[in-house]
């Protein structure tokens, strides 16, 4: 399998994954914005053009996605999996994103939560993530021979919508009120025009994001979920507690 | 209320509480050794003489605790609240805990769990800790009124015994597996001899951290469980994942 | 215990309980704004006066206490426990929580939710309107005999923050968004004027609800949490489900 | 895929689906009679013709099937997927079974939970409606496009046994007690007669339904789980809580 | 503390803990009566007298009480706490309860469940045996000194009511189907007269008791939930699971 | 299907099921030598030749598996499913399982657990025994009319990590301490001698098994989580309960 030609010359620092064209971008783009206006670098891969939804056609999705990428300083690539409302989580397509991993070896990977309340190809590509960061490790995996091993340093799920946070585990809440980051993650969400004809989703993630955001004194947080516990060397790096609300 | 009567130069790094002499060495004193090494400051406030258990009187066991104590760069003082045994999360417990937070002003608290699974004045610690926490910031508690409000940056909670770890929780694991901190903790375990005369909680203790650091790829770690959510001002500091057992 | 003098001349549809002045027009103050508008008598029972917050005087949170209610068409009276931050679930002061309910025999009571996860005062309010619920109902309860029994249709728990939802329970979404009804609350929580200074507690609020809204497509809902199953005689009165985000 | 040659002149009030030929019967049976006794269509697919079980044969049980349906005033037809004990939640299924709810567009439908601790074809189906009931509101699913999206405007689960129960979600509770419904529903569960040589399976359902009425101070009630919140424009319309039992 | 003035000649198997005079009776009566009838030792331990409820003097509920714990094959003492509607889980009692341990020696211990969904004075009594029982092996705890520690094999809770069933614990399941076990539980049932007149408990307990039975392939079953896991030598002794239903 | 081509002359104590060579021997191989050495008999179905492993080639890994079965007096097959890395939780695969139970008879079954939290074949694995052990009991099966309905007693799973165990599940403990059972369980781990060239996997399996014993007042223990209520004659068998740590 060949997601890109060749490879990228340096490891990269992020790499998100979507089920459709604007998942990422309305899920966890503040965070996305904030990591690389920092200078991080960053990819997305997409596994369907958005085909099965009620507007837009897969050219103006694709179109779409692509202007998302660039205003949150990303690049981006489509993977055709089982296509929009019919993703698998089968271990063929965990094997194909863990080749992918290999080829972009990021530090960390971003997907959608694999809560069972939501789209269902929300929750199969959260299963086929987890499980593909797990197989890309292995070193005697044979579809995956052409590459060496790579451990990502963190999977972390972010929720398209309130009803994919996954009940009882406790969220790392991202602080996104930095004025630019706001900015370039309201225009990625704007981008998608076709998903916005009935309703002002840009809008009620910023709201997503202002509950967020007081309950950690800021005005804008998006939520992510580890996949794994968190290692600490040292307390000296654990930051700030939740609690303001 | 007055549990010391001057109060500290500085605000402190780490205020460990523990409801008998020997809790904060045996559930996070790798933790502690670890901190102080680095040069932070810590300080134990230790709730009864452990006069209920089975050996030892309550003089061995103040020595013991000062002993400990010692040994993991840390001061301490005995806070009386109800006798060992007989601990209750009484309102009243929790404003005076809270005035001990504003007058050693702690960046970081440690504690028992609240877990119902373990010796019941472990699970009221917890719990009278976690709502000191809350009032210690509130302005105008009456009781409190002679010191400043004081915000923790976070309240850390340590399992005792494996039956206190809070199910479904996931940990934050410290790799406490530095020779001179392995060696500081099992140190101050010892230091608690009229507690060892049926059983060797040192070595389980070790055995607990070290099939707790084969989650992280290290010989040695110890499980914290935040009592709020984790602020990020950015994925940088995010560090590791356990993942490797 | 005389909560009133005098019964009232007919039952009550809804009695909402607070720990402290603001709680009841914070956590659910669309949902008695909807009730009241729709011509349903409402009455509030708040356990301090707020004394311990940093901000406002007793009398002044009293007073606003006052202006709060009549925004949302309610009589408010002040019951005393324990005091702000000081509230215990203890059986006694059930008992005289129990004794209200059979005063004022209203249908349906509110109160905020025993999660564990907030101001402790809140958790321990809502373990004894849960429990006054029950004893209200037993007829040899000598502490409540010059009174009849009275069996409430059912108890709903408000969450005044995000962190106050009970993890893992399924919200009842309340459609807030009838314009008079989100002005009268907006109008209610501004009256609690001392709270505001440092944060824009009503704007939090709304983006709450705006978010809640959003699930069940409308532009405020608030949600609540029974204590209790619901009992159906029929589909026919099941309504629709919050989907839509 | 035609599940039926010509479209129903109405839509429908409820849709069940059941794995094999008795599910719905034993699950939800008492709830089914209530309705279509009120006036309300309903109409069954059945997803096998429980050719796996110790007892009976294909077409015994299909006939089975159809009376058990008749005696609870309800349609029935047959969709073949994979056969009876090789149930598979695939996307493909998902789709076929959004078509049928597209086709039939009912306002509610009644599906086993997707609980795990039962029959394996119980949990898949429970899945496939809960995933085919959001991809029949997709506008541009490709093979749904031959019918208009549909809405319906709740899944509610029913579980076939106890272990089905979702652990920790509290049930909605219907009062199936009417004379005429329990008739109705004992005489369809017993028109499974080759089921029921080794055990009395519609004596345990009644002693079931009995302890869920014991709840609700009725004396048969049967036990439904919404898959998403519901929503309320008021309170008024309530009900009452379950809580003698 | 005094529960009785002289020590009993043997350890007794079996303690059960009730609120009120019909708890155990009525929780898990089955179970006392099929080990009493096997040859083994129970004795009773009521909290109240049942003074807070609807129906029966506290002199009738005492002798019904009495009459029901001789129908099981046991024996019976009322302990005063804090009486009927009033038990508060508190170390003091948790004291006496253990003293009580000290003085009977069980083996097992039968309490409520500490489920907070049913009467909170079950829910305080399951917590304080639940704590007595870690108090009775403490060594030093001075107002137990007169009696040697002692360790029981076991807590088992019970559930009075469904919803006192703790969610997602697997409950033991003790078959109690045997002909002369049932009448016996049945009768010590009935012997509670006093409380029958508005509903026929016996009946639903023996409903609940077919529910559970059928999942074990027995006519009628009780279900215990374990305090602490269970600890095997071999797995000869594991017998069957529950799975017929 | 043939597993193997000669039914076996008397049903089977214990049959467990691996997903790797190394799987058995690790997750639960104290237990099978504490079985085996009493008598009972075992064999294991290992499902994959760990192919897909950064260490070992698969004929190493088969000859390491016959090894470490012999070693705890098991006999061994190997039976393909999807390859290392790629088992599928598929019905076709739960139907082949059910085929092995029906030719096997056993009493036990031991699989992994199907926690999500680990590597995706051992979830997997843990579906398909799950579903399996279902499937083998009923009559009418098509693929599985060749072999009688067996009925197993107990599905048991076993956690080859820390991180598989499930959360909020009580374990049972099963006592592995007797020497000549660890000493079996030590060789068996050492076996698998290419699986430990980067960490000493047998040393992290005691120290869990050490922290598991000191519950149960043992030197060694391993947990085991049955997948189904555990049903009693008495409370005769109980046994102890865990409790000393």
């Amino acid at each position: 399998m060949k997601p890109t030609p060749t490879p990228p010359p340096d490891p990269l620092d992020l790499l998100a994954f979507g089920a459709h064209p604007d998942d990422i971008e309305f899920g966890c783009g503040g965070v996305v914005a904030l990591e690389t206006q920092a200078g991080r670098s960053a990819h997305f891969i997409v596994c369907s053009r958005g085909e099965a939804a009620s507007h837009g056609t897969p050219e103006q999705r694709a179109e779409e996605a692509a202007r998302g990428a660039t205003l949150l300083g990303a690049s981006l690539e489509f993977l055709e999996l089982d296509g929009d409302g019919r993703l698998e989580a089968r271990p063929a397509h965990a094997l194909r994103l863990a080749a992918a991993l290999r080829h972009w070896r990021p530090r960390l990977v971003l997907a959608p939560t694999p809560a069972e309340d939501q789209h269902p190809d929300h929750a199969a590509l959260g299963k086929l993530v987890r499980d593909a960061a797990r197989l890309a490790r292995y070193g005697g995996v044979a579809d995956l021979k052409d590459r060496p091993p790579h451990a990502v340093a963190h999977v972390l799920f972010y929720a398209v919508t309130p009803s994919a946070e996954p009940a009882g585990v406790p969220p790392l809440l991202v602080d996104v009120s930095p004025p630019k980051v706001l900015e370039a993650w309201l225009a990625a969400m704007k981008a998608h025009a076709s998903q916005l004809q009935t309703r002002n989703y840009p809008a009620l993630q910023l709201s997503r994001a202002n509950v967020f955001g007081a309950r950690c004194g800021t005005t804008a947080a998006q939520a992510l979920f580890p996949n794994d516990p968190l290692v600490l060397d040292s307390l000296a790096g654990l930051g700030r507690a939740a609690r303001h609300f």
